[in-house]
């Protein structure tokens, strides 16, 4: 059970698991841009030798006015993040809300925002008939919206890679809901200004954008998110958050990086090829995948293998190749993986590693 | 006002207030070891870059186990923090103290940490006659144990320097308190054996003691500290903290500078040498100074100038010196400063500079 922890991207538990040393696995476990770090992290890396030693700013200030001409908003509108995480668990602490709507399969982190300040959960349930999308057109999601309800939507959602409509969030913010919407992956979207609503958040006293820098950068390691809302909506997560909690290293790689626009761009086009290739594969050995607007995909894999996921986990991590036990997030049944799209040559072998563990046990059944 | 978010250290608000490139400026406001950072830390950011593109251990094993190892307490009385800032939040946070005592001066995030569970806070006022030492013979502290406070406890208490007895800290244990022990300067202390509580924290379950690890190694910017407790104990601040919250920089090089046993050693002869030699010039200009065990001295300014800490930071701070205005500290009247001890030739600037101030002062007074 890689997911000891909650989560993908945990080498040291997979490395405990399977007798594998840590930097040996191929990781689609968790969803980082395979392209990344872009190449102005080393440098920075090293300029960091003499700024160690000195306190972080403790207002961000640098990383915030460059975030703020990135997105054309007041600086004001920005809190940097000791990771996306730490906003999520802000966000529900500043605002206190009784109910909280879930569309469920989505990120754990949410629901445990909520229980942690004891607040109750609705469950919105995506349906796999219908790619897991939210489904606009439910009255009941406007009902509850009328009550001063907290919605906590991915957009693109995790695991599932579905965007969710922009229309259908101001609906939400018009009958009166409160909305957080993680943007963690909203970078990898080619038509993000269609999809994002940084702007209307930076507007909206109800309204709060969440992003995440580390999965597009490739750097989970220095932890780095930000929000974005009416600076009035911000205060109370402001005044909450620990002091320098946002590590220098973090400040200095995140000023770098928002220049990188060749990287940007051949991430894009990087996904834009390999995504579909490795649908298609997937599909080819008999798994079902989930659309997806995002660098990760949701697949049910063959239920006539009568294999779980965390069988299959448990078969792929022993060759080397970690991928997301998906039947632990809340509204997958058993069936379900979630793999990072990452470069061709681990793509096949990933693919490779799939067919054999299906072919094993397809023999096995004989 | 270089305190504008709380604390010392803040060399973007000091490049604000001064038109002084920040790091232009000799820093008396925060307490870093001025040896430092120790050698190890220039191979591990390099050795970094292999490492960001990869999530944090989320359990901080690997650190873990070599502080218990340094300590010889279990793994599992440990959490790692991102900066004791961070442990400081948890451990109110879990707790929920209805009364919080406080000896102050003190640190102002235990303050914050209370107010922001919307807790009361029981003031004891330290007394400048009496250097500023709790007194263990005060019936007060013993009756109010009795009724299952917290206490906060600096020791080194920051800004005064001075240690607690743990014997006293012990009492109030039997009493029926509940005790953190802000440990942050601890390793300065040469007798760090006979003061540090770690031991007992280990074992005891209302006591709690805080540790940073960026004082002593000089590395404020990646956050790093850890709290003891009885493994138990702890499982309300470990459910309570976010994931990944201590970055795996923080990690890797909070592994590599434990083993830096001649930099600790050069340490503790520096300050055993210079911190004598810094009062002692301090007092011939008229400052009367508080014994310290620590690697910072808070400073009374002669009354008879007539100058507020506000004013005389602002004085040097035009030199490019940095000084900490400790009157804004609760308890201590505006006379009180609070400089951290450096190298000498660091520490003949200041004295230069808070001499060149008075005399200035002085001559306008004529």
């Amino acid at each position: 059970m890689l997911e000891r922890y909650g989560h993908g991207g945990d080498l040291r538990t997979a490395e405990e698991a399977f007798g594998i040393a840590a930097d040996r696995f191929v990781d689609f476990s968790s969803n980082m841009n395979p392209l990344g770090p872009p190449p102005s992290v080393k440098p920075a890396l090293h300029a960091y030798a003499d700024l160690i030693g000195q306190y972080p700013d403790p207002a961000v200030r640098g990383l915030r006015r460059k975030l703020s001409e990135l997105h054309n908003i007041d600086e004001h509108s920005i809190v940097i993040g000791n990771g996306a995480a730490e906003l999520i668990d802000l966000v529900v602490r500043a605002l206190q809300p009784k109910l909280t709507a879930l569309a469920i399969p989505c990120f754990d982190e949410y629901r445990d925002a909520v229980r942690k300040i004891g607040g109750a959960i609705y469950e919105i349930k995506l349906s796999a008939d219908n790619h897991f999308l939210l489904d606009g057109d439910s009255e009941k999601l406007f009902e509850i919206a009328e009550t001063g309800v907290l919605f906590m939507l991915g957009s693109p959602n995790n695991p599932t890679g579905q965007l969710v409509e922009p229309g259908l969030i101001m609906k939400l913010l018009q009958e009166g809901a409160y909305v957080v919407v993680d943007e963690a992956f909203m970078d990898f979207v080619p038509e993000e200004s269609r999809y994002s609503l940084i702007q209307e958040a930076a507007r909206h006293e109800r309204l709060f954008v969440i992003r995440s820098m580390t999965k597009f950068y490739s750097i989970p390691g220095i932890r780095l998110g930000y929000i974005v809302g009416k600076p009035r909506s911000l205060s109370g997560l402001r005044r909450l958050q620990v002091p320098w909690s946002v590590n220098s290293l973090a400040q200095l790689i995140g000023e770098a990086v928002l220049g990188e626009a060749d990287f940007a761009g051949r991430t894009l086009a990087w996904l834009l090829k390999e995504r579909p290739w490795l649908i298609a594969e997937l599909e080819a050995v008999g798994c079902a995948v989930c659309p997806s607007a995002a660098n990760y995909l949701l697949v049910r894999i063959p239920p006539e293998l009568g294999m779980s996921a965390s069988m299959l986990q448990l078969a792929v991590g022993k060759l080397g190749v970690l991928i997301r036990d998906a039947s632990r997030f809340p509204g997958l049944n058993h069936s379900y993986i979630r793999v990072a799209v990452k470069q061709r040559e681990q793509n096949e072998l990933l693919v490779k590693a799939l067919k054999q563990c299906f072919e094993n046990t397809g023999n096995r059944g004989d």
